[in-house]
């Protein structure tokens, strides 16, 4: 795989980050750790256009930034360097093992990087690195397990707009056909339709205009018109229904026994959680870290090794 | 609206072409008509990046040829100057005035030129310019309905992902669903699901790799994958049957009372009209032309008006 090839994913590998770093690598002293959080870039349609060499390297620039943040926070007199860190990094895309390699290889001289997708670290937060079962339901939707014997596994999060089904782009996707539907004469003009019209426009060529822009974060941004129409829509009531079952067969899919604690994650998924049927209710538990730390997790057991 | 940001829209204004055109406007013939096909640009990849202006000019110049070329089929000795033309085009996304106006703001100096979408010109062709109704479905689908009383309708046809119901890449998105919900243990490895591995590969990262780079109309060719699994998989019965309905709702809110002619066209519409209800089968006649006949129909329109 040639990385500028590979614009789009490289650009999605650029919307999430977790990592840890922690000084003292000289003295061998790994008690004293620093947490950083979630780091989003912005420019991400500008970043379309970009090679992936120079995506790569503004991505690293963005470790090296984050990391000197951490150190100001944590009061150290001036940023580490490189060698003097080692790193945990959850990134989104970065089961594609060829995108990983390439990354690797453009980076700075850090004692250690320890890099996996962001649903591993997720994962490894939620449940203190100990075996169990997460979804997570944002923007996009995944479902993660790490079991009892060490296996990891991987459900749904096929991305979008082919997959991630439950999820906020999921659900906005939806909302807006209702709200084509409406308009053309193929559906009611319910709550749902009306609120997606008010955002985007009540006509056949505003509505046109509005989809030919719009990517998994505009529709994402839909999902909330569906929870607020829920109450006088009947079929805003049931797009949350089936989103809730598609997130349930996640869970049943990594875990049919239901022995694993299941944590549910992200903006959409705690608000669907209690659309869950008892039975998979019963097996929810609350997350015990955040991905930041399960990026924790990640350096820890590649510095152990 | 500004044409450079519209390249994805400008792009998908190049795929398709129907036109007509006749000489002897010298000495107002219109007699000698002269009937040309579908014209389908091939470089749309390429054309991703290219600014409005260019595509534009690039369009103008892909008419052009085609009229040289109907000139020699008609055993003219040259082509005829633009002047002495008149053509009638069906353009795929001129439902967008801005795009229209921007378009035509570049036309070579035609004696006449008849613009709309390419929806107006199937319908026009399918009823002979009579009223009637039709729906199409190919790679994307969309209804088009003229009244009795001369209003023109549209349904459907919001485009791809979130639209097109029943069309070949609304088809091809589903059986995908079906392919990863085999794959991570949601679903049943199916016939579908087998032809699908099959062809975007069998392992997780295989298809997210394909799914990354897949658009309208890669999706659109998993579409007869499903046909051919049908016999053996309930999951792509229920798929074409869920289609053929989505197409009949697209017909039925065209016409509710079911008084106009109903032709169904594109591949995909031709093999799905046989799993419609009887009460819409009935309305269904065969298409009296094509998309050309009613570019023909446009600029003659146009020339009597």
């Amino acid at each position: 795989m040639v990385l500028s090839d590979t614009e789009t994913g490289l650009l999605h590998l650029l919307t999430i980050w977790y990592f840890w770093y922690y000084t003292g690598i000289r003295n061998g002293n790994v008690s004293d750790w620093h947490r950083w959080g979630r780091h989003e870039h912005a420019g991400a349609a500008r970043a379309r256009r970009w090679r992936g060499d120079r995506l790569i390297a503004q991505a690293w620039g963005h470790v090296q930034q984050a990391v000197a943040a951490a150190a100001r926070a944590a009061g150290l007199p001036e940023p580490p360097s490189p060698h003097e860190c080692a790193i945990g990094l959850g990134l989104a895309g970065a089961h594609v093992k060829a995108r990983c390699d390439e990354f690797l290889r453009q980076a700075p001289a850090y004692a250690r990087i320890a890099l996996d997708h962001d649903g591993c670290t997720a994962l490894l937060g939620a449940h203190g690195g100990r075996p169990g079962v997460i979804v997570i339901a944002g923007t996009g939707s995944v479902g993660e397990a790490l079991h009892a014997d060490g296996r990891r596994e991987s459900v749904s999060g096929w991305g979008f707009p082919v997959g991630d089904e439950g999820s906020g782009a999921w659900l906005g996707l939806s909302a807006m056909r209702e709200a084509q539907r409406a308009l053309d004469g193929r559906g009611k003009a319910g709550a749902l339709a009306q609120a997606v019209w008010g955002l985007a426009g009540g006509t056949r060529e505003a509505l046109f205009a509005w989809c030919e822009h719009a990517g998994q974060h505009a529709y994402a941004k839909l999902a909330p018109l569906v929870f607020d129409a829920e109450p006088a829509d009947s079929a805003a009531a049931e797009l949350l229904q089936q989103a809730a079952l598609e997130l349930e067969a996640v869970a049943l899919a990594l875990d049919r026994d239901g022995r694993l604690p299941l944590a549910v994650l992200g903006s959409v998924g705690r608000r669907l959680q209690s659309r869950f049927s008892p039975a998979v209710r019963e097996r929810c538990v609350e997350p015990a870290g955040d991905a930041v730390d399960g990026a924790l997790h990640l350096i820890r057991q590649a510095l152990a090794s």
